[in-house]
């Protein structure tokens, strides 16, 4: 199973797969300090939010190794090693909200606590709390996978856009969580993979997750999904998703929205596969979401050498937006929503966050 | 203007742009004979279907050079020369029928000339045929331009896919010659240049003529034109054709059907922009047309370097098909194509071909 993070009970530490040596190269680090764990956030040998979560609560019970002489020592530990993981990836909200549930965690385990012992019951606080996190994000992610599965049939060809993979998420994945669900209950596949221009998640970190475990799949670059679906090649699409709003917008990695056009010309079902934690109820229309530009220079050069003229002009969002209306369902971890959106996501997705506050 | 091929009469030797360093470096080479020529064709220091026959034409002339004593000589020279250049690229059309054009021009230049003056007689026919070819090519580029020129308002953006431009023919260009021509009829535009994966002739070519002749364009990845036209940036697309059928089925580079789709789906109009010789009537439906294979390091690496897993499964599709109710006009040199272009083809095309046999 492609896990990005494990925690290695006997040596006390963490290891993660450096994903910026992928697909070439599969090394496995260890973390054995909060300030490791932060590099390799920073560096994006971790990268994808929940992903990202895991690691950074991992980092908090390394970070008070040693520790501690009293409340306040503890105290300043904490605050110190939480302050230097949030300081790695300024906008992964995943981020905050691990380092948040394991400090008040670590804080309620030691509410009133003597001095004898604090350390050793903030860390198993830590380390609970990160291991909770975990295991709940693995579950989600299973639970999004096996209810997208019931779309899968025996033969079909599906197709994958970017990288929602275990690699982005405590394992399994979202998308990606769809296959390997699949794959479980014996149905034989096979999985297109579009490249996904210009950072190539597609070929880089999908390819290289399916492969791993053995998944048929077949990289293609974005610009070639409309032939095979116009040959009738494609019997599905599963995306990941950045943010959904309350009526069913899905911002996702640029290239999603024209795959879900061409997927509603060639009447092949359009699937999103996401967590609760992924709807932002506060947004309602496609044009609330506010869409990030990105360095030209991703798409004027490939590998550091140039491919386009020096100071071409160059657009590159990051993410682009699809309407409800492609949208043939929504896998989530608490079940599957169908049109109309606004309506099932009210029902289906409200009360869980409105649970969560 | 852009030319990619020049013939310089003062040193009686052709000079032309070394594509294959572009954009990074604009260096001019020349050819003093047969040899240098099918290099630069081999090596793709030039390419284009147009572009490869009039460079080939003319490396029939420098071929010549210091020929010949006698007719016999003569006609070993000429055969000798001609297969050089016609084993350069095996499948371009244009390359073959440039070399059998000039040959016969030859041939029925020098037929019952004494031997005195024959090599020169000889040389004159080639040179002549070649500039003929070139000025012929140029002027159907400038009538597709300005066929297509009528259709772009001031004010207007458009988008482009691969490079149907000025150093793939004689000058000018069959897609992007309507670009120049709105341009030469003084309206203000912009064009976004799809990069056009896997080979980046977007990037490397088409952005570079743009920019060249001062033309505002923005380059984008092929995975970004659906959203710029949600978002209605996109006033209309306008593309090149390999091969379009009798009843309108156009092959063009893969990438061309899912913007066709795309642009169906958002009601912005779809043209494509091509010469009469790139109809084929011998083929009806779009399943006719035989679509190459390429080689699939091309999608797996990146500039040398892997960018999937080793081995990695890949489709790699050199064109895709477009059919003829996603395509809003067809321009070209005799004139404007409009739907049903079964009807169309058979009335404005089909009485140009049988002129030429």
């Amino acid at each position: 199973m492609v896990e990005p993070l494990t925690f290695n009970d006997e040596l006390r530490c963490v290891e993660l797969i450096d994903q910026t040596l992928l697909p070439r190269e599969v090394v496995t680090i260890r973390c054995h300090n909060a300030a490791d764990v932060a590099h390799a956030i920073r560096t994006m040998q971790i990268r994808g939010a929940p992903a990202i979560g895991v690691a950074a609560a991992y980092g908090v019970f390394l970070g008070l190794r040693g520790c501690c002489d009293g409340h306040e020592d503890l105290s300043g530990r904490l605050t110190e090693v939480v302050e230097l993981l949030a300081g790695t990836r300024p906008t992964a909200v995943n981020l905050f909200w691990a380092l948040k549930r394991v400090r008040t965690a670590v804080l309620q385990a030691v509410a009133g606590k003597p001095a004898v012992g604090l350390g050793e019951a903030a860390q198993q606080a830590a380390l609970t709390t990160a291991q909770a996190i975990q295991a709940e994000d693995l579950a989600m992610c299973r639970a999004i996978g096996f209810h997208g599965a019931e779309f899968l049939h025996d033969g079909d060809t599906w197709l994958t856009h970017c990288n929602a993979g275990a690699l982005a998420t405590a394992g399994f994945g979202t998308a990606l969580g769809v296959f390997r669900a699949a794959r479980e209950q014996g149905k034989t596949f096979r999985v297109f993979v579009d490249e996904t221009r210009p950072l190539l998640q597609g070929s880089r970190l999908t390819a290289w997750e399916l492969v791993h475990e053995g998944i048929d799949a077949v990289l293609i670059c974005d610009n070639m999904a409309g032939s095979l679906m116009a040959a009738g090649k494609v019997k599905g699409v599963v995306v990941g998703a950045d943010r959904i709003t309350a009526s069913g917008y899905v911002a996702n990695k640029i290239g999603t929205y024209p795959l879900a056009v061409l997927a509603h010309y060639h009447k092949v079902p359009f699937y999103v596969a996401a967590p609760v934690s992924t709807f932002d109820l506060t947004l309602d229309a496609g044009s609330d979401i506010e869409i990030e530009e990105r360095d030209p220079n991703e798409v004027r050069a490939l590998g550091g050498r140039p491919t386009a003229p020096t100071g071409m002009p160059v657009f590159n969002p990051a993410f682009d937006v699809t309407p409800p209306e492609l949208v043939t369902a929504i896998f989530t971890n608490v079940g599957v929503l169908r049109a109309p959106f606004r309506e099932s996501i009210a029902a289906g997705i409200a009360p869980h966050l409105e649970a969560q506050r």
